[in-house]
């Protein structure tokens, strides 16, 4: 019997809960205390519920393996760059947040999209002489998360779709499908340093594309646009007439060999949402600040949407506010030397990596410009042990203990996504592990003789 | 012409947006590149966005009187007891804060739904025997609204319905409407000191309600609900196998003459989802920590509702987790004069408000026994020149700059809110104001002419 379908009557033959639900409001309205009466208990999560399903849960909980015992874990999965204690915070942050609650300014309710002061500093901070910024373009939110769920709630209705990245951030499906909006996928190309197939993305569009949703840089390839690269897809949005969520969280995290471009400073006549936050630039994810930039300045989004974004925060009433009050110092005092040190970490750590693996056989790692990931090609063929990249990674897991998300998570097959937060000799250990493993189940491919000469 | 249509063709007579929209989708797929190709700019806020609707603000933004010139403004409409600076959380709650930015501990991400040591912390200062908790029963939130807004996400599906109190907090409302869920009203009797109309809930139960939404203590009221009226409430809802969501985020606010009792500790086989936080009690609503209670002795959500509150809960990614950190020591250091001190203003406020509108003509307060307001009956037809109290209130504003919110907003006419957290000056200036305002305005009704002496 259904768990869930408590008897309250002495009945011993119910219905099913169906069966119930059908009866109950087929009958017509009987009279006096009955009226109505629900019989029995029979609570149901909701479809959107039901709907919200976040794949990276869904598939690494499935991943019942257990690490080697004789090696002590590496874990290359987790997206948060504070937890193996090589990268934290500065001081001058955390000591922002403890002069915000000492003011004891900071307690009590701010306006929901953030308090006037905090929304002008992250205005000035970000304002572009080609992107102008005022506080009221700026919105703030519980995290880049919200940031994104928000603008995707204030634009598209259910039964729209949205134009996401493949490989691309699960949360994208995950807020999208909970809201009963479409997804549609466009390609990341590997061979093209993970630009987006714009073709494609052109052929996608039809009347009912809400927004197209662009991260630069890229979880989980590394990758960073180009500035023309960039054009050409503001192109296509202003050709199709289709706004963008510009998805920055990882602005400016990019190595000095490239640029970050941020999207709307290219752009006069796009209207774009740009989502950014403190999480990942500032090493404090856990802190929940993110914020939405609202660029429009051929006003197309006009009053409407953002007064729509205005109404739709009012629902959680925004961010905490101690460390909206610790914004203004977080932008004017933390040194450069800190975002400095950090893309000197990463990037260090991104060559170590790309280049172990791109000498391994069977591996194709693509080079990552920024961010904290770099994506990994499996040939599959050459591993014909494994299914796929979820049994490769799972197979890592067990023999090597070192775990990276399979590209499945993101949508992309026969890839794996590695972290490249940790210390130098976690990155070694890792690498060398990854090599012994590629080395014991490596075989040639039929066809492929020549190559192989080990 | 709309301001959000933008010509992006060199026509000058467009068809409206709407004709736009139906040709496009009527119209079969044409060949090559204009395939689906939206013609011109058309964003709009969804209809969620639109749904989203706070009738506090929509009421008070259109207020647009300016306040007497001559008097300094008393806002008695803000529940935010930290505004007027008599009220401050206690300075073991700001050090807890600092220890855990100091500890370093707290900057990554949670699990969404809390850290394990923080649930457990939750769990333990609300266990009960007769409503014992677990880690497993308790999800931090963004604020006490997102825990609502969970609450309800998972509980109640697009057209079922709602049964909230009227008057009652326009959350429940706001956050209802914007998902599709229908609210019902049920009263709450001025006379019986605010208790539930608990015959109109049972006629109100239908096969399509979700749960019943009770707030005690109440905003607006003020009041608190003895154990036995609680039992009867319990008692409808068993009866009519509807959950309940308990909003008790002024749980514990009561004075010394009442008893605040959590409405699960009184039910064994209805199944609650108590919803608290720190923002009234601690003082500190910015911080936005919530959480949701999971009471479910007859295992009647089951595990599938707990699945969903856990899975809706990575849509944002859980609340701040420096204040999460702080949470231990605020629950265990915090000490007792803090929240006897906070409840010794309240009533004292409570009782000098009271008695001074009790003895003024015309109005008839209701005595509160709990959080952090009180509710004033205006009897209308001694203040014929008002048409009703939205007016009453606006007037007061004009006249004497005393802001109170209209009972309008909280879906109850002919009563003002009064917010007791002001310094005690402010709480007696307010009153003479209102006194001087409404000697000026009485007017005796027809026919009663005894009653009018003055
Ligand atoms: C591409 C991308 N966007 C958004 C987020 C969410 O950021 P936040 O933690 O601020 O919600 C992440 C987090 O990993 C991310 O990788
Ligand atoms: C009855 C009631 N419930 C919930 C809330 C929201 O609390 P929070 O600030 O924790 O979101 C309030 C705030 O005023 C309230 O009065």
């Amino acid at each position: 019997m259904d768990p869930y379908v408590i008897q309250m009557t002495g009945s011993g033959n119910l219905p099913s809960v169906l069966d119930m639900h059908v009866n109950i409001s087929g009958r017509s309205s009987a009279p006096g205390k009955m009226k109505g009466r629900k019989a029995r208990w029979s609570v149901r999560p909701s479809d959107m519920s039901n709907k919200t399903f976040n794949p990276i849960r869904a598939i690494v909980d499935n991943m019942k393996v257990k690490p080697n015992p004789n090696k002590t874990m590496i874990a290359l999965s987790i997206g948060d760059p504070t937890v193996f204690g090589n990268l934290s915070t500065d001081p001058e942050v955390t000591q922002a947040l403890k002069d915000a609650v000492d003011s004891g300014k900071y307690n009590g309710y701010a306006p929901t999209i953030g308090y006037l002061s905090s929304r002008e500093e992250i205005a000035s901070y970000y304002h572009h002489p080609e992107a102008p910024l005022e506080a009221k373009d700026v919105i703030l939110t519980s995290g880049c998360s919200q940031a994104i769920e928000l603008c995707l709630a204030v634009l598209a209705n259910p039964g729209q779709n949205i134009l996401v990245p493949r490989p691309g951030f699960a949360l994208y499906r995950t807020l999208a499908e909970s809201m009963g909006i479409e997804v549609k996928c466009y390609n990341l190309l590997p061979e093209k340093s993970w630009e987006i197939d714009l073709k494609q993305v052109e052929s996608l569009v039809d009347e009912k594309t809400a927004c197209l949703i662009v991260n630069n840089p890229s979880n989980p390839c590394g990758s960073v646009f180009s500035k023309s690269h960039l054009q050409k897809i503001l192109a296509v949005a202003a050709r199709q007439c289709v706004p963008i969520i510009a998805d920055e969280i990882y602005g400016d995290m990019v190595f000095s060999d490239s640029k970050f471009e941020p999207l709307a400073t290219l752009s006069s006549n796009v209207p774009i949402l740009s989502c950014g936050g403190l999480a990942k630039r500032w090493l404090v994810p856990g802190w929940r600040l993110g914020w939405i930039l609202i660029h429009d300045r051929r006003d197309i989004f006009g009053n409407e949407i953002r007064d729509g974004l205005v109404k739709l925060s009012q629902r959680i009433l925004g961010p905490c506010t101690i460390v909206q009050g610790a914004l203004k110092n977080i932008l004017r005092r933390t040194p450069q030397e800190f975002y400095h040190n950090t893309l000197s970490l990463l990037k260090s750590n991104a060559d170590l990596c790309y280049g172990a693996l791109a000498a391994i056989p069977g591996l194709r790692p693509v080079r990552p410009s920024g961010a904290m990931y770099l994506m990994v090609g499996i040939e599959m063929e050459h591993f014909p042990e494994f299914e796929n990249d979820v049994e490769f990674t799972e197979r890592l897991v067990a023999e090597q203990s070192v775990h990276c998300l399979p590209g499945t998570c993101f949508e992309y097959l026969n890839f794996f996504r590695v972290v490249i937060t940790v210390p130098k000799v976690m990155m070694l250990e890792a690498c060398s592990r990854i090599q012994e493993f590629c080395e014991q189940h490596y075989h040639c491919a039929e066809g492929s003789q020549e190559e192989c000469d080990k």
